[in-house]
This record gives structure tokens, C-alpha cells and sequence, in this order.
């Protein structure tokens, strides 16, 4: 039998937001090697195969990509069916284009699998549709997140639109390059933005203000992974959680 | 027992693509209020509810949202689980505001479970991640469908910024219009666009050329749904797609 990788979305973090065809291949792959923001939950659909963690998380000490690489394609040589599981969805900020090379370069054969990425799940839970008929007519996924030791590149910020929604993945390690960044690109102060953090998880939880103190709300919020919804689709959250709290806004969320 | 209103994103279309949670509700439903994009095999899963089809396409006669609504509102007070399950994810260009406040307004508790967004399942399917980490480093959805009767409004081409990555939902009906306002804005005909039809399903298919091609490349496609993915980050699907075919450009997938 042929080895098989399986680049597989594991969705934001709850097993039920696993799709159907992940939480089979699960169950039956030899070795799955599995990111820092895959849960527990997920990992025990798979009690038998061999799991190891290849967790990168920004700023923390990370398995370098490279070495990812190498193990991957050792691991489908060894096994027959190697699950490579991530966090969201592997084709949105996920290295995938990295990992599929890989393979491809190594003639192993790979499929890929797609998972809800975070911003799907953050805007269900926080009952605000990323676009608008009225307003709103696109959502931009965006990331300041770079590669170490590359230059300084601002370009992602480009697709963030005045009167559209923007999705921000892993900004909050920088926020104050951040906010000058997006504030460079003309987006007003005013500008509804909702920092949801765990998403899709048991403990997640929402904060919501303006850009303007976007700084502040990354200070309230604790360790675990955030995104940013920003524009003014949001803005009946920021009122819905302004109405119910008083400063820091937080609202906990059952999921 | 209070009656609850669930809506749910189905994913592209293949039951494989559905979440854990979205199948367990489908299961349990009471009514199901369902697009048309939403497959047979789903509904399936709900083999005693009772399902009323609310499907809008694109330039077919359609349900009007506003009777979508007050039937949402109506089977929620007759019903314990109403389940509204629309193709994709219910935050990306899903109607889903329209939905929430309907039910907001009526007293009726709503809960949003996100699905798999055509725009993940196209990339897997095509092999190419959405975002790459030394180019584009965005990834915008936008769409020119907008509300009948209403302005031509184009601020949603403002997203589509040259070098990034942007998701096309819903862009083949008005091709002529789509390619105008997209070259309008700077993006160049050389840029590399692939046009995937009836994502997630066993008939799946995709055709790859530039922007300088799109007429023609819709012209090829056949009636089933399209979405469309530009930017560089497309460019290895192209060459792949050229050097296995005679124009015009089209590769069979299998799912």
C-alpha cells in the first residue's frame, strides 16, 4: 500500500467543529503530527497512532519548518497514512504551501483536507456576520505575522479597506506595530474591532472596543491565541458588550 | 421546551465536508430550512424532519429574504429545533445578518455553527494554499453580487490588491463587469486566476488562466457554482493546468 499524507484543518480548537472527514482520517492514521493549537479532545479520536507535537506558536521556541518538512516525509515512507494536522484551516496561514512541496518534491502523495478557519468560527460565536449586503461587501484575512529574520513587510495591511471587515490573525504580539500599521492606512479610530481569544473552544471569551485602544484590549486579554475582527459590521457587538459590561469590556462566552 | 433556531453552514457540499455539530443538529432537527446549494446526502441525515427548500441562486427566481425570514420566525414558534443550513459558512456572504436580527427581534434564541468555506474547500481541491508566507500575505473574499434593485456599488473590488490572494464568490454571472472592475483597480491580465466548479462535490472541476482570459475561461465553465482565486499565489496551478491540457484549460479533479 502506497503512503498517503493527509494535510488535515482541525478547525479552531472543538472537536465538533471537526468536519466529518478529518475526524475519519484521524481514526485511522498511523502517525499524526499535530500543531500547538490542536486540542486533546481531537488527538483522542486517534488512540493507537503514534502522535507528535511539531507545535510552532509565535514568539514561543518553535520546531523549525524545515525540520517539519523532513519528518513528514520520513514519517509517509515509515507509515502508510500520516496525518498532518493544524490548527483552522491548513490553506490559510497554515505553511501548507511548504509542507505540500514537500511531499510533492519527495513523490509522496498528498491530499488535502480544508477546516472552518478561525475568523468563520469567531464571527459565529460572537453572532456577527463577516460581511454585509448593505455594507461590508468583503472580508480580508490578513496576518503581520512573518517569517524570522525576513524584512519588515507592511503589504498585508493593503487589503484592509475603510467600510469593509478585516479578519487579523496572529496580531497580537506586535500591537503596537499593528495598530500603527493599519492606522497608517487610513482606517479611522472609530473603527469597531472585536478581539475574540480561544474561539471555538469551552473557555472562550471577547473583547470589544475601537481601534483607537486596540493596545488596551490586547493588555486585558490573557495567553491564549486571539483574532481580530475588525470593521464596522462590528459595531452591534461593540454596543452589545459596552451595554452589558463596564471597561475593560470583556464578556465571557459560553460556546 | 424552548424552540431554538440553529444556522448552520453545510460546507461546500459533500457530506464529508460537514461538521461534527452541523450532522448532529441535522440529525436532531424538528424542520430544516435549506438552500439550494445543499446536497442530497446531507439532507439525508434528517430522514423524519420536515424540509422546506429556500434556495436563492444568482439570477434565478428566488425566495424572497424577507419570507425566508418570517418562515424562520414561524417554524421556530411551531418547532423545538429549526435548523437553517445554507451552502458554505453562514458569515461569509450568507445572508446570515438578515437571519439573526430577524430572529433577535422575535424573541427566538439563535445559535451560529460556522462551515467550511468554498474558498478553503476550492484551495485544497487545487492543491494551492490561500496565503504564503514570502507572497500574499492576504487573502481577501469579495463578491459583485449585490441586492436587486440596489446602486452599483464596486467599493467590494477595493480588497483586491495586486501581489495578494482574493477569493471570488459569486462573480460569474456579470463576467464582463467582474473583469472590468478588477482591472480597473490595477490588478494586471497577466495575474494568474483559476475558476473551480461545484467545489467539494464528486463533479468538481477547475479551469486556470489569467485574468487577461476570464470571459472565455467562464464561457468554458458548465451551469454548477464557481469560485474563482487570483493572485500569484495561483501561478503553479496554472502552469500545472497548461502544461496537462489543450485549451480550453480544463482539469477533471476527482474528490
Amino acid at each position: 500500500m502506497m503512503a498517503k499524507v493527509y494535510l488535515v484543518g482541525a478547525g479552531p480548537g472543538g472537536l465538533d467543529l471537526l468536519t466529518l472527514k478529518a475526524a475519519s482520517l484521524i481514526a485511522k492514521a498511523d502517525v499524526i503530527l499535530f500543531d500547538a493549537l490542536v486540542t486533546e479532545d481531537i488527538l483522542a479520536l486517534a488512540p493507537l497512532a503514534r502522535k507528535v507535537a511539531v507545535g510552532k506558536r509565535a514568539g514561543q521556541p518553535s520546531t523549525d519548518q524545515a525540520f517539519i518538512n523532513r519528518l513528514l516525509v520520513a514519517s509517509a515512507r515509515d507509515n502508510s497514512i500520516v496525518v498532518r494536522l493544524k490548527g483552522g484551516d491548513p490553506m490559510i496561514f497554515g505553511r501548507a504551501h511548504e509542507e505540500i512541496l514537500a511531499c510533492q518534491n519527495a513523490g509522496i502523495d498528498i491530499e488535502i483536507v480544508p477546516g472552518i478557519t478561525s475568523a468563520s468560527a469567531a464571527a459565529a460565536q460572537i453572532g456577527a456576520s463577516l460581511t454585509r449586503r448593505d455594507q461590508s461587501r468583503s472580508i480580508a484575512f490578513v496576518t503581520p505575522s512573518k517569517a524570522k529574520n525576513s524584512e519588515d513587510d507592511d503589504s498585508w495591511a493593503d487589503a484592509i479597506v475603510k467600510n469593509q471587515s478585516t479578519a487579523i490573525y496572529m496580531g497580537s504580539k506586535e500591537v503596537g506595530r499593528l495598530g500603527r500599521v493599519i492606522s497608517g492606512r487610513g482606517i479611522p479610530q472609530s473603527t469597531p474591532i472585536v478581539l475574540v481569544q480561544n474561539v471555538g473552544r469551552a473557555n472562550a471569551s471577547h473583547l470589544a472596543g475601537t481601534l483607537g485602544t486596540l493596545h488596551e484590549l490586547v493588555l486585558a486579554c490573557g495567553d491564549g491565541p486571539i483574532i481580530m475582527l475588525l470593521g464596522k459590521a462590528f459595531a452591534g457587538v461593540v454596543t452589545r458588550v459596552r451595554a452589558s459590561e463596564q471597561p475593560p469590556t470583556r464578556a465571557a462566552m459560553t460556546a
